[in-house]
């Protein structure tokens, strides 16, 4: 089973001594699901976007009456692609990812993963995002039009326990959620962060509007932090604690 | 002409002491401009959207071959609202922000000023940002839908100088640029950032793709700085800074 999660991934990429993983976790990101494929909002959203309903983003903005009818499951939990957006953006700008020691899993609510490889350089306008990511979940793979390299993998059905194993390669996975033990970015990071250490450790940071993880991705951390006195968004989350971590691996 | 400006604005804001400032100065956000109304690519957007020409926001992911031979005038920096979205959602979900302790304007490289009121729920989803600020550049005001409150307010024609002085009250104006002088966020903060002095620093931080500050905004600065190795992303800048700031603020 390990071996198979990891055989199926065509995206490699090698980095630094002293790296981290961010996962992305039950991120609000996927395609309009079947049940509200007939919904009118969603073919006529579908029909704007010149795209099939089933190529669409699932996005409250446009398909919230559908959701809500259609009694979707965890509904508040969905239809949030412009947090995932923002959460990417965020941890793709920094130094850190830049400089090759950040490795980012996206993990959908759905159970799929989005492999990242390096120097990504991830749309900051919604219009092109959104077109990379029906293209994504369509095709599975996006290449680099310039030299054929893969930017970026879909794949489907992976166990969170399998990501943080044997995907990421983390010995330590770390939630970072408003139900965790209060703390700072600066004290997480010092404690669980090492310049030196090439078992990366794993931080977890919810990709859904709100509430906190459900047991399949709690039950897999090792330990849970609260790093703001009050609840603070996924984006804001990411760049406090990701600078902190390049204070520590880069020594600024 | 001071108190003119004052006198246009119908938004106060009472914030508390030991309070900061942001200026996004030369921000890339403005509605088409009358030199393209009449390209293709813009009529066929505003189609889509359904509104007017002259109502919809210059967009380079749409507007790109109207942009280019139009010959707009200083072209690389404008058409990027997607900019100055992520910088606003970047400051309006700080703490620092949600706690009356920062101040945020939006002034664009067309001179206008958005102010910001308190405890504004910017929207993350750039189709519901993009409906706003049409409405703004429309109307020149937002008002909540509750209680008839101030929330965005559109300014035409202000000096930055008066920006600074008289709207934003500061009297001293840091610019951070790739640039200014070698420094971190952390040191800059220290160095301007008193949690009993209420005369508020204004850090002002480019809204605009690549390249420096022109004149009008850096004559004005008392200070520049970098506070990166490589060059940073606004939104990036944004999140370090105003991190640094709470640090020293609500001594955390």
């Amino acid at each position: 089973m390990k071996t198979a999660i990891i055989d199926r991934s065509r995206l490699s990429r090698t980095l630094l001594v002293g790296s981290v993983a961010l996962v992305i976790a039950e991120a609000s990101l996927e395609t309009v699901p079947k049940q509200i494929l007939r919904h009118m909002s969603v073919i006529r959203h579908a029909q704007k976007l010149d795209k099939k309903p089933s190529e669409v983003l699932l996005d409250r903005s446009y398909h919230h009456s559908a959701m809500v009818t259609g009694r979707l499951e965890s509904v508040w939990k969905r239809g949030r692609p412009d947090i995932v957006h923002f959460a990417l953006v965020e941890a793709l700008s920094t130094p850190l990812y830049l400089k090759n020691k950040l490795a980012v899993y996206v993990y959908t609510i759905n159970r799929q993963v989005i492999l990242i490889g390096a120097n990504l350089r991830i749309p900051k306008s919604y219009f092109r995002f959104e077109g990379l990511m029906m293209k994504l979940f369509k095709d599975k793979v996006i290449k680099s039009e310039q030299d054929d390299r893969i930017l970026l993998e879909l794949l489907d059905d992976v166990p969170f326990k399998h990501l943080i194993k044997n995907i990421a390669r983390s010995s330590k996975s770390i939630g970072l959620s408003s139900g965790g033990v209060s703390s700072t970015a600066y004290e997480v990071v010092s404690k669980y962060i090492d310049r030196f250490d090439d078992c990366r450790c794993a931080i977890v940071i919810g990709g859904f509007p709100k509430g906190r993880f459900s047991d399949n991705i709690s039950n897999f951390l090792d330990n849970s932090y609260s790093i703001g006195k009050i609840t603070l968004e996924a984006h804001v989350v990411i760049a406090r604690v990701l600078y902190e971590c390049e204070k520590i691996l880069f020594l600024t």
